[in-house]
């Protein structure tokens, strides 16, 4: 997908929502538990019942590797049911992988071509080696962990550099801005740290964001929108507790759609502004 | 596995060799390529080959993912396989995983009770809150990304802090040892950053440390030994393409023994020194 392609369904929808895909095999509603395919029927159902208020879905793998290789399976399935059924939606894989040469080159293939993502999520730690490959494929994005929204994102992230005074997360961005543009390269920055929002879109005034943390994590919509929004709105807010696990009853899925309405509401107004 | 078993195996086989498992299925040899299993049965054969001179494997999940569900289920069957017939052997899951919270925990739970591998490799970048979990496992082990041997190593890993003028490898490492404790956390520490390992040794005494790169990537194992090596060895080598793609004949296997026993004689000298 091209960024102007995700701008014109963040236009026509309204909305800058990305809905987190993370079917927790314990919080399933009861009913489901029982299906032969428990994460992609939650999924599905789920997904329905938001594609007309969100721009993007974030399967988290790590949900889906619990389950072995039928949770791999059933991520594919999720995948390509979006792909069937939405192919206006972004698809992207939060994979947060970060490894060099071959290895991420075959990542790269991976997602890519035999799951047919739009974006993957990637940790900077390794450098360029890592995120290089992903950015060889049209119309395709790396969206880079930059400033987290975890309590120990502070451990690491916010290191001060010295001689320039710059914090590791501004460094990843200033660098890494080198290695692709805004039509390949995304950056992940937690809705906790709005206060650094403004810093980020001086570095970047063009990149999209993916922002998680809004909602149950604390964060603030408006203050992300007021700090990280762009011409081309710029951002991708990301809920999923707060949309898919709002009712465990065999209601789930319609509560989940009324969740993602509400979201889509309060964005539709922020991007009129 | 806990830190005396592993270094009671080592003793055992006068050996410090983890064997790379990285099926790349472009280099697999020719008749295996039409094999239904193709990645477990070219494993089985590298595994049988090289059980008596290593004393961990490291698949690479890369490899594995690129096939999807059915490349998952030939990791799971592969790591089953070891565990039946060379339970003294080590695992390590080279997935390079980090993410946070509830994530975090289902990766652990995936790893290491799913399919219960003794190790897995993590990204420091976002700090406590992706390792922590794994730590909390009886006999499993963190392996935490400090210093890599891929040339954009320096990108990040390299940059010095403002007052401490410490690396952030260093930072990450000095950092993270007050998580847990030599038995339930190793390092990655690439071989061609020799010169580095002795600092590193003087902040970590103690801990295993992880080292690829010897050989194809220009790390010497001497080196590695003169720098790294403590008095319960405190090691793992490891070779991927050198042993496990030596050969792409159907005598692919008895050459990787050759080449993992060749790398066995070298590190018996090393060990008795």
């Amino acid at each position: 997908m091209t960024l102007n392609a995700l701008y014109e369904q963040i236009s026509a929808k309204h909305s800058f929502l990305c809905v987190g895909l993370d079917p927790d095999v314990e919080k399933l509603p009861a009913h489901l538990k029982t299906h032969p395919e428990p994460l992609f029927a939650f999924n599905k159902a789920i997904i329905d019942a938001t594609a007309a208020y969100a721009v993007a879905y974030k399967p988290n793998l790590a949900f889906f590797e619990a389950s072995g290789a039928t949770g791999w399976m059933q991520l594919e399935k999720t995948v390509a049911y979006i792909r069937e059924h939405y192919p206006e939606i972004l698809i992207i894989a939060d994979a947060k992988r970060g490894d060099i040469g071959n290895t991420s080159k075959l990542y790269a293939d991976a997602f890519f071509n035999h799951m047919n993502v739009d974006a993957v999520t990637l940790s900077p730690y390794m450098g360029r080696d890592t995120v290089a490959p992903f950015l060889q494929y049209k119309d395709k994005w790396a969206v880079l962990l930059a400033l987290t929204s975890n309590p120990s994102a502070t451990d690491f992230e916010l290191i001060e550099e010295a001689g320039s005074g710059k914090k590791l997360y501004e460094k990843v961005i200033e660098t890494s801005m080198q290695w692709g543009n805004p039509n390949n390269l995304m950056y992940v920055v937690g809705a906790t740290q709005t206060t650094m929002l403004q810093g980020i879109r001086r570095i970047i005034p063009d990149h999209f964001l993916l922002v998680p943390g809004v909602g149950e994590q604390g964060g603030s919509l408006e203050e992300v929108a007021r700090y990280g929004m762009n011409s081309q709105c710029g951002l991708l807010v990301n809920s999923s507790r707060g949309i898919i696990f709002a009712d465990s009853s065999e209601r789930f899925a319609e509560v989940a759609g009324q969740k993602a309405h509400e979201l889509q509401q309060q964005m539709e107004k922020l991007l009129n502004k």
